[in-house]
């Protein structure tokens, strides 16, 4: 049976291990810390560095694929690795895709996949000046931004002349701020062989850039829900994913647009652990490993909220006990990670098909937990 | 946070574990061998005996609460093991009364709920006479049969006179054979507070004393599903059950009685993982790890059936990709074991309220995984 090995051991490396048990899918782990969520599990963890080429090329002898739980690696080392043998899904072209903004938004473009209006550059004067002419934009760093960091509200020229300063010849997406109507996210799973299945668009809510509600399904027309699924399916063959690539859309009055994209199970898509009949981890480890796919249909809707970090010593691990008691019916998903404030420390699922008693339901448990408040 | 050590590390471990994860439980395993299912998974595997007083002592020394994941235990070593502080869940008390049949259905009896009428006896002479005089019987043994194993089906004299002298002073159980018109089990969780949910009694479908399907809810009556659900509880209480207390019902033309009980998660509650709110292994780390139990209730009906090995070499690890093609929607599970005839290699659930098509399904996937005959 395909051994599948996982560059990283974060939370969604200790899902995918969660998932692989009733498969008896063996995987192994490359670790930064013996305190990584999944490295408190799993007997079959090495200590490594993603970005080390020496360690990835040990670790990817003793299995069949490799696959990933973040997007920080570095490209030569992916391409390296390919060109030894090893097969990596998804490869390291969809890594090149999705891990620089500049060069998705550009690959998105050549697919006729709507995107939001952006300048690309690396000017600082030219950043200054659509501020200035334009009013206040956008800034976001093509490499490393996630939950909200490496982006920027900027209204003063001289501070986006300064970001760009900073980055020293990194290209920045500088845009206008878009009136939201609502922010969507669609899960597409692709196997090796091209077979495909693809989860409900999802609503989300986010607070500072950082996902903290996901409402499955996305309360929307049929027919935009329809859009948001036929662009992520585009997305997915523009980028050449294996396994998960989450699509994250921005409805707007002129229609949808794509804007980030991350191919690897992703945060919106957590509530098909307990809501869907195949989760997207259980469907990245099939996919990644040569499987047929599972159905993706949700069983009922559901709202998941993270549990998001508020300080330093308010631990839901210690909370556990209060927010269980409150309601015998939530799924809570602790991910063995030290509180620390806007930290993703673990996630709630609430199955209920009345939309408003799930999100109540929701903040609830996330407020027992310690976590911070739940948008409502 | 209570850490939870799990004596026995067979498929009943290794879904704790799976169930353990979300909620950030910390498991321990005592395990015989490397090859044990669980300790294919688990970073936290001790080796030792679970009748070895010494590797009980060692192993309880590095956790808070001991449970099981069979019953194979030597009493006098968890008396031990209570009178030196250690705290077992279930107890040494509840240990006493479910692993010896004579004794389960005396303290049955004693709180008045119904058990197959039966001789106990150690004397051969008795037996055969029996047999003699009232034609076929069945003999059970009172220590160690499962799945069929230490059950005799007998219509001659010298043979029941054989079995007994077999055992050598050990009791068994001389009861007519009944005439069944179904089979039942009800699962009851304990926490040790004394909180207690009770999952819907599910139809059982044997074959040779094993089980092989299990209809989730059973397709009974209401007022029997009640009466089921009320013995089993009494029977929870009769024994002192902390954590899940599986109940074994036969349905005869007289009511119900109770059969056989076990102590533990059971194969009878597999499809919980899959079909209910809260699953029979995450409600007895729950109960004995003292946090609030989960809602039993169940989101659908559901079927399972046993992956049981047909041989030495059909092993449904190579042939998982046929199962997972013909049908995306099947729940399979697998237990990392080596194929052998008549052991439980994995089950696989289906999830559909259309009870035929459920059973198809289902039966199409265990026998695409290489199991025997899945019963119509």
């Amino acid at each position: 049976m395909t051994v599948v090995g996982v560059v990283g051991g974060g939370q969604l490396a200790r899902m995918m291990l969660q998932e692989a048990i009733p498969l008896g899918l063996e995987l192994r782990f490359l670790v930064s810390s013996p305190d990584d969520p999944v490295a408190q599990v799993s007997a079959h963890c090495t200590p490594g560095s993603p970005t080390s080429l020496a360690d990835l090329e040990r670790f990817a002898r003793g299995v069949d694929v490799l696959t990933f739980d973040h997007e920080v690696v570095d490209l030569a080392a992916l391409e390296h690795l390919e060109a030894e043998g090893h097969r990596l899904a998804p490869d390291a072209a969809a890594f090149a895709t999705v891990s620089d903004k500049a060069r998705m938004r550009a690959a998105l473009s050549a697919s006729n996949i709507p995107v939001p209006p952006s300048l690309v550059t690396t000017d600082p004067d030219e950043a200054a000046t659509v501020v200035s002419e334009s009013g206040p934009q956008v800034i976001k760093l093509a490499h490393g931004g996630y939950d909200g960091r490496g982006t920027f509200f900027v209204d003063d020229p001289a501070e986006a002349a300064r970001i760009i300063k900073e980055v020293a010849g990194d290209p920045v997406l500088v845009e206008p701020r878009l009136d939201l109507l609502a922010e969507l996210a669609v899960l597409v799973v692709t196997g090796v062989t091209g077979d495909r299945v693809v989860y409900d668009p999802v609503g989300t809510v986010q607070v500072d850039g950082q996902c903290r509600r996901v409402d499955a399904p996305a309360r929307l027309p049929e027919a935009l829900a329809v859009s948001a699924r036929r662009l992520a399916v585009a997305a997915a063959d523009a980028v050449g994913a294996v396994g998960v690539l989450a699509t994250e859309l921005f409805l707007t009055r002129d229609g949808l647009v794509v804007n980030e994209l991350a191919a690897r199970p992703h945060n919106t898509g957590h509530h098909t652990l307990d809501a869907a009949i195949t989760s997207q981890f259980a469907n990245h480890l099939r996919a990644v490993a040569g499987l047929p796919l599972g159905d993706p249909s949700l069983r009922s809707a559901a709202v998941t909220a993270n549990v998001v970090g508020r300080d330093n010593h308010t631990d839901p691990r210690h909370l556990l006990d209060d927010a269980l008691r409150l309601d015998p019916g939530v799924h809570v998903h602790l991910y063995g990670k030290a509180p620390r404030p806007d930290r993703k420390l673990g996630h709630v699922t609430v199955c209920d098909d009345d939309h408003d008693r799930a999100v109540a339901r929701v903040a609830t448990a996330v407020e027992a937990l310690g976590g911070q408040e739940v948008p409502r």
